[in-house]
């Protein structure tokens, strides 16, 4: 049986990391890491989010403001307001809560974002110095994943890494993560042949969306598997990309869902908020 | 026996192309592409690049300048020169030659290029804008390497894509333009099992600068090797990264070296050059 990947327990004590490293920022320079989240309308998950990481910011000691702006706000009006975030010297880290109205061109507004306080790490500049191997501000979600895979001391180098999913948010950056960390990497997708794929990952992510994709008897015996998907099965039950109890059967270790990466997301905003504001990447 | 792709002659077809499109873009809008190319010091083979580059620039029917600076400009120096370029409306493009001199910060002078003229696609925006998918300037090799993929008739979606070599003008862009594709891609190096990865290949593409490091043996039946490498042997004969004689046995098609990738580049640079000019992107 696999050793469960505990994410709560990991994100508290990442987020309680970033508290004593803001402390320490506080004495030592007189400055508190200020976060700005930016909603635009009444979609009820964002509204949820937002309020969760409003909650962590100020639990690890962040200054943190929620701009809850109107559905009808205008596209101008939305940069706007951007562009007075990038200029204001409190701010160090700006979120812009995804899913935006049709009417606003996301792409836009999220290059619009000073790339040094893009904390979700999408901005395309930040998205370039991570394919280039720089420092930059990173994917939180791939960033958390990484750090699971470092908590139960899977080094990368050297061993097969099989991404499945390449979304912008999770997919490449973790696939890039996973090269700069010297794995070979093989990334997947609807057109690619999962089972064969998946039997030869020694590390394995799936970012998808799709409930209990991958099959338990995919995986190859000894796997770290980090599952990224939360989905919503018609009984109620939150379940992962991946078949857990097939899969705990085989690999040495996985993430369970919920519980796993999904609290590593906001830890690592906390992680990435106060990077930008120390001056740190 | 495997079909040879003749990069020669593929190129010199590219470049007819971009020279009809100069001519109707002059036609239309009275606009001609100027190329500007920075060269610092007295690097011999750089002066040899710079000289292909501006004479297939004059061909095409660009403007083409050369700047050719002394290796004891400064830092501060070459990059006003290349913010002068930036604001030079008659310039569409600029190429600063690498390498430069070690007193200078490549990254620095390559991220002060507009990425609208960034016609090498080396600036963290348009390696980000690749990563993300959006429009944007492409870096030469791995634009000419999927142009040859395609005159070859090898439609990527759904095949095994190997890329070996992870660098960032070749192998971390090329994996990318791959997966966009719709390939399965696998990105290998130094510490990846080569025999088995590439035998695993459907398309193999190799940029390590390995005299023919890969085995004619590893390659998979009715693969399409692409051969980034340009290597000089004790003899004085030029071979790339794969062991051709071997690999032509097993391909179904395959660059040679000289005359494959190698002549892709240029043309590519002149395609990117127009794009620049052209608004095309």
């Amino acid at each position: 049986m696999a050793q469960l990947i505990d994410g709560k327990a990991i994100a508290a004590r990442i987020r309680a990391e970033v508290q004593a490293d803001v402390e320490r920022l506080k004495a030592s320079r007189g400055l508190v890491p200020g976060l700005a989240v930016v909603r635009v309308g009444e979609d009820p998950a964002s509204k949820i989010y937002v309020t969760g990481k409003k909650k962590a910011a100020e639990e690890v000691g962040f200054h943190s403001w929620e701009h809850a702006l109107g559905a009808d706000i205008t596209q101008d009006e939305l940069l706007a307001r951007v562009r007075q975030l990038n200029a204001d010297p409190a701010v160090h880290g700006i979120l812009v809560q995804l899913p935006l109205p049709k009417h606003i061109d996301a792409e836009r507004i999220i290059a619009a974002v000073s790339p040094e306080k893009d904390v979700d790490g999408f901005h395309p500049v930040n998205a370039g110095r991570l394919s280039l191997g720089q420092p930059g501000l990173r994917p939180c979600t791939p960033f958390g994943a990484m750090r699971l895979l470092a908590e139960v001391s899977c080094a990368p180098a050297g061993k097969r890494a099989v991404v499945v999913g390449r979304s912008n948010i999770v997919g490449k950056p973790m696939a890039l993560m996973l090269l700069q960390a010297d794995a070979t990497v093989t990334i997947c997708h609807r057109k690619s042949d999962l089972p064969r794929e998946v039997a030869q990952a020694d590390i394995l992510v799936v970012a998808v969306g799709v409930p209990e994709l991958i099959q338990g008897e995919w995986i190859k015996p000894g796997a770290v598997v980090i599952d990224v998907g939360m989905n919503r099965k018609a009984d109620g039950k939150l379940v992962g990309d991946v078949a857990f109890q097939a899969a705990a059967q085989r690999a040495s270790a996985i993430t369970p869902v919920p519980g796993g990466v999904g609290p590593m997301t906001i830890a690592m905003l906390m992680r990435n908020t106060f990077i930008a504001a120390s001056g740190g990447v």
